[in-house]
Parts: C-alpha cells; structure tokens; sequence
C-alpha cells in the first residue's frame, strides 16, 4: 500500500478551493489516496507572521486578480465571498465531526461548502450556513449544527491545527506525500512528477 | 510585432536562477522576446513588508529545501552562495551598463552570474567578483568595474528599481507580457499558457 497525499487547506484559501478541484484526479492518476485535512491558517499565520495575501501591498493586487483569472484558466465557477477572508472554524468543525464515521460523505461535504464559498458567494464562516450546506447534502443538519459547539470535536480541531503545524504547513493548499511537502496549487504538477518520477 | 515578455529578477534570487535557466526558450516556442530586468527585491520588501525567504520560519525551511529540489528538478547546478541571500547592487549595475549598447552581451553576462553565484557559490555580491567574471564572458574587466561606480549607471539601476515597483512587481521572478502578471518560477507554464491561448 503505498502513503497516501495529505491535502491541508484552509476553507478561506481561494487558492485552496481551486486545488480542490483537481487534487483527487491526480491522486486517481498517480494511484494514491487523498486524505483531506482542513486547518487554521490564522493559526499558523501567527507563527510566520504573515497575513491574508489580499491585505499584503502589492503582493494583494496581484492575489485577487490572480484568484480569478486561475479559476477561468481551470474553469471553475468564482466569485468573492461577502466576508473574506472569513473565519473558517465552523466548516472545518462540520468536516472533522464526519471524517471519522463517514470520509465519503465528509469530503463531500468539504467541496459543497468550498463550492458555496466561491462558487456562490456563501457566508461559510457562519454555523447556521454551514448546516444548512450539510442538510443539502443529504447530511442530518441539526446533528451538524450540534457538533459545531461539541466538545470533543473543538479539541479535534485544535489537535489537527497543532499537526499542521508541527508538520511544517505553513499555507493553503499544502501537500505531504512520504514526507515530502508541496506549497500551492500551482505545484500540483510538481506533486504529480515527484510522485511518478520517485523524486528528485 | 507581439509584444515582449519583462523578466524581472533579483540576482540574490535562486528562483529567478532557476527561471533564468528557461525562460528564454519560453520565449522562442512562443515566438516572444525576452526583456531581462533584473532590480533590487529588497527596496521592493520594504513596502510590502516582507524579507528573504529562508529568513521566515517554516517557510524558510520550505524554501531551502525546494530551491535545492527544483534544481534537481530541472537538472540545473546548485549551491547555496557563501553569503546568501546577498546584496545585488553590483551584479545589477554591471548589467545596465551594458544592455543598451550590447543587450546580447548584458544578457550573457547576466546568466554568467546566476551560474557563479548559484552554480558555482561565487560571491557576485562584490564588484570585483562581478568584473572578473565579466572578464571571463571576454567583455573589458576594467570598464565594467569602473561602470559599477559610474552616477550614470548608478542613476539607471534607481529608475529600474522604481519601474519594476511602479508596474507592480513584488517577488523575484516576475513576468509581465502585454500588461498581464505572473509571479514565481512555478508559473512559467500559465505564462506559457496564457500566451498561446490569448488569455483566459
């Protein structure tokens, strides 16, 4: 059995949504499984130093227009959520309190609620939303909005941010494959070589 | 005429190297000149508040690894220079002394450089360096050192800092063609992309 490719992405990541459009395609093409691993990049953030990439000069500009024009390149709906960058706590709640039960059903609801942020315009960030998205998908929705305040499934959250971290993700999306780690959509081609060339 | 493709980067930068190494056969197989523009990443830093890569956590040890990586990639020599990440005051005036009488001659000596520094960890932060290697692309030593203290060439590096700053340029590389930004080594094939599809 060969190592699966962990996929770290913050639900506010334009960027990540994008990868999330292709990242299980090419781990069909390459043979490997993709584990879905929603995190805070605020969390991180703090250790690094950085901000949101839209509030950076210059370097924002460039972010938005590039959000855009990369989601045209794939052709993949966009649009700009009213709140972002948004707090992404509630989805990243709805999806650890599925994955263990049900990972099908758990990634299914990680792209429906990308989709609502940046396919429609969707306020994610809010528990009321995010249930209502779970409910669209066939989920049970009450027992959704119950979970986002569940004890063990905050301390889940924060034990997944604290792996994150400890795993060196320091951006949305992030890659690890056999511990070797890939920043940013645009390496998805750089994954898929590394992954059929066994490394570099 | 199609207009050409601007190729800013710093000297001190390994993925402008590394974009150096391609950039122009890009170019060609899509029929377009390339402008090199090397400039000072750090003037650029300032506003932005950002600094050298390998000096953020997890994200300096990201880059560290990845420079070595791609190289590796792209089957392209690399060494980290002994005083990196370097000043490239020298390197870029050397350059501009020369690209508007000899723009062929400027660009060799502008590859000559990324590979002492990258290729071979020669120290091109420093004017002697600088002219001994330009000495070894059979230009005249002397005029290029004596070029390096000259208001003329100092006064025109200053303005191609503030042109790159002006036109949005924030990372090294940067590549702008007909008004249209792509920033990193990692995105010379949407580059690529972008021109043959007309854009997206």
């Amino acid at each position: 059995m060969t190592a699966p490719i962990d996929f770290y992405f913050d639900f506010s990541s334009p960027y990540g949504y994008l990868a999330a459009q292709r990242i299980e395609a090419l781990g069909a093409a390459v043979g490997r499984a993709v584990v879905w691993r929603p995190f805070l990049l605020g969390v991180v953030f703090q250790e690094t130093g950085s901000k949101p990439l839209n509030q950076i000069p210059l370097k924002g500009d460039y972010a938005t227009r590039d959000f855009a024009r990369m989601a045209r390149r794939y052709g993949v709906p966009y649009v700009v959520p009213p709140d972002f960058p948004f707090h992404s706590v509630a989805p990243c709640r709805a999806f650890y309190s599925l994955c263990d039960q049900d990972p099908v059903a758990a990634k299914g609801l990680a792209k429906a609620l990308y989709h609502a942020a940046f396919g429609t315009g969707r306020r994610v960030s809010k528990a009321e939303v995010v249930a209502e998205v779970a409910g669209e998908q066939g989920l049970d929705a009450d027992a959704v909005r119950a979970a986002l305040q569940a004890p063990a499934v905050k301390e889940r959250l924060r034990n997944e941010v604290e792996a994150a971290r400890a795993a060196g993700v320091f951006g949305s999306p992030f890659f690890i494959v056999e511990g070797e780690p890939f920043w940013g959509q645009d390496r998805l081609a750089d994954l898929e070589a590394w992954i059929r060339e066994g490394g570099w």
